[in-house]
């Protein structure tokens, strides 16, 4: 980044109160001298990408089809979604086969996988065998990078995808989390050039999530209030770190953004899932995400972006306490040792900063 | 990284007990396509760098210097400590002044800080005045960019700057911590491209420091022993994740790892802070640290790297559950969404393998 002066010289710490972290807001970080020339990777140009057009069968076979007409696999679709061919986690459908061959421990019972329950057994060699799904929603038939060149109609098909694709794996028992994320560009971990959302279901909730489910439980129980609900009120009051809102959304940079110019968009209203989205809402969401990454695209462009959508764990779909969000965030810096160490950010732009850029970002 | 077939194809979960956190180990994930050359960025050739012999006075007047003579900004410096020009803190002797500056509000009391003394009271947008110290180790007057290229001596020397700066920050009543780390290449989080650790002491103990403090003391307390010094020997016992080995210290790879090839080096005795080492032991360790880089550059030459030094916060300097570490990584791999979302990291290589490769890399 170019140097900026804020305002202030001095360092600010900022406690992130769902994730309990502190964060450091440091302004007078962004005119240090550089000696690297950092350049957005070539992306190769690859005939054979598996997610274009006419390459169907490069992929394993398409669990839904959006577009025209839903004939899986025909020349017809527009957003196609297919198991990954390189899964981190193994198939749920496939656990039983797996066992069989001996090659890990059966896992354990659930319930010992969160942050509460851990307290008793230690066990400094413990391992899992993952079960779940890891699936590949593919958002376009042309070899097209970023969402933004996307239109208004698939955009909203990709939404759905997503929501279809959650609900479906909320049916099976034996799930217990699932993430929607995507990946646009090297910096942001991607392997594919062609614009693709991943999600992964397992069968077990990561203690982080699980955490952060305990934080908004706490929250609710000692304010009487959802913990996103409030937010809402007092990001809408203060305005400063407002980016953009519609009639059910808000799009903010979180007071204590762990990086630069991460957006965080919530439903205005009380909603613990995403999959309990409504269509008008379906609509709504899909095209502000479409703006705000256009805003990103403004300020930082060639920058890699993830976005995530952090959706109540299955057990919690109803709940009074969860509220799901959607992070999105350019990755322009990089994580250093300290962060590391201590995981604690410096984050060199505050969020009031970044929020007055993207809003002036025209799109 | 190539494709590696390792024996499983299955993921496994695992569980780094001390951070009560979940890995998954994906070795089936290094055989994706990728559609991106990585590159390592160019490093601008810099007449003007700071760090470099004879542009003494491009940087803060140094605290302390190492070398054939201890003669502060003379030409006769190895290594040489500088507050940093560019601080993520502010100042803990210039504290008073900022803060009558009005600029910000008095920082809260320590306690306040930890992460079981949050619960009572909520306030979404918390801030703190951050008061400490940042810190350059230059180490080194030409212009060399890994500790790979340092002799024998001069290692010595660096760490023995690690362990004064520790020693001078620990008695300033005022701060809580201090971390030592270090970023080498544009990917590990450097800006300049001249070898340099960092040195970071604040008044407050990060959340995940001080979760991590009450996981040690906890292991302590059911098991009547350190954490650390049961993973020594059980490392040692086990073999299969061990690097390298010395009368005092043990490197390893955990058997969580979170990224590929991370490498932990302890002291096999129970030690809780690292500025409580003896000459002869931080002899042997600044040896051992520079041999692992090497075996860390031969298996990827050019990456990046990082390391850090874990040392007790400073009130837990004399505590029986506190046992210092250093983390040695290389920066190969990109944090994709998923694991910004769960903090579940994917790691492509198990640690068996990570620590095989690096034992048979040849120094």
């Amino acid at each position: 980044m170019a140097c900026r002066h804020e305002d202030s010289t001095s360092s600010e710490m900022r406690h992130d109160w769902l994730a309990d972290r502190w964060v450091i807001i440091a302004p007078q970080r962004t005119c240090r001298p550089n000696d690297f020339v950092s350049r957005p990777p070539d992306a190769v140009d690859n005939p054979d990408c598996p997610f274009c057009l006419g390459h169907e069968a490069h992929t394993p076979e398409a669990v839904a089809c959006y577009g025209k007409k839903r004939a899986t696999n025909s020349a017809n679709w527009s957003v196609r979604v297919v198991p990954n061919k390189f899964p981190a986690v193994n198939a749920a459908f496939q656990r039983a086969g797996v066992l069989a061959s001996g090659e890990s421990e059966p896992p354990v019972q659930g319930t010992e996988f969160s942050a509460a329950g851990d307290l008793e057994a230690i066990d400094l060699f413990r391992k899992h065998l993952l079960t779940g799904a890891h699936e590949v929603i593919v958002e376009c038939p042309t070899h097209l990078q970023s969402i933004s060149q996307l239109d208004r109609e698939t955009m909203q098909l990709v939404f759905t995808a997503y929501r279809d694709r959650l609900h479906f794996w909320l049916d099976q028992q034996e799930l217990a989390y699932a993430v929607v994320f995507k990946n646009v560009g090297m910096d942001a971990g991607a392997s594919l050039y062609h614009s693709h959302s991943q999600l992964i279901a397992t069968d077990l909730i990561p203690t982080d999530v699980e955490r952060a489910v305990q934080r908004m439980a706490m929250f609710v129980e000692k304010q009487s209030q959802c913990l996103f609900c409030r937010m809402a009120e007092d990001e809408l009051e203060q305005g400063v770190r407002i980016v953009e809102h519609t009639p059910d959304f808000i799009a903010f940079c979180p007071f204590a953004s762990r990086l630069p110019s991460m957006v965080t968009i919530i439903p205005k209203r009380h909603q613990s899932a995403f999959q309990l989205l409504e269509h008008v809402e379906l609509e709504q969401l899909s095209w502000l995400t479409h703006r705000l990454v256009r805003r990103l695209e403004r300020c930082y462009p060639d920058a890699a972006y993830n976005f995530i959508i952090h959706t109540a764990p299955f057990h919690y779909r109803d709940s009074n306490c969860f509220h799901w969000r959607l992070e999105l965030f350019p990755r322009i810096t990089k994580v250093a040792g300290f962060e590391w160490g201590s995981d604690c950010y410096i984050n060199p732009l505050s969020p009031e900063h970044a929020a007055k850029a993207l809003r002036n970002a025209g799109v």
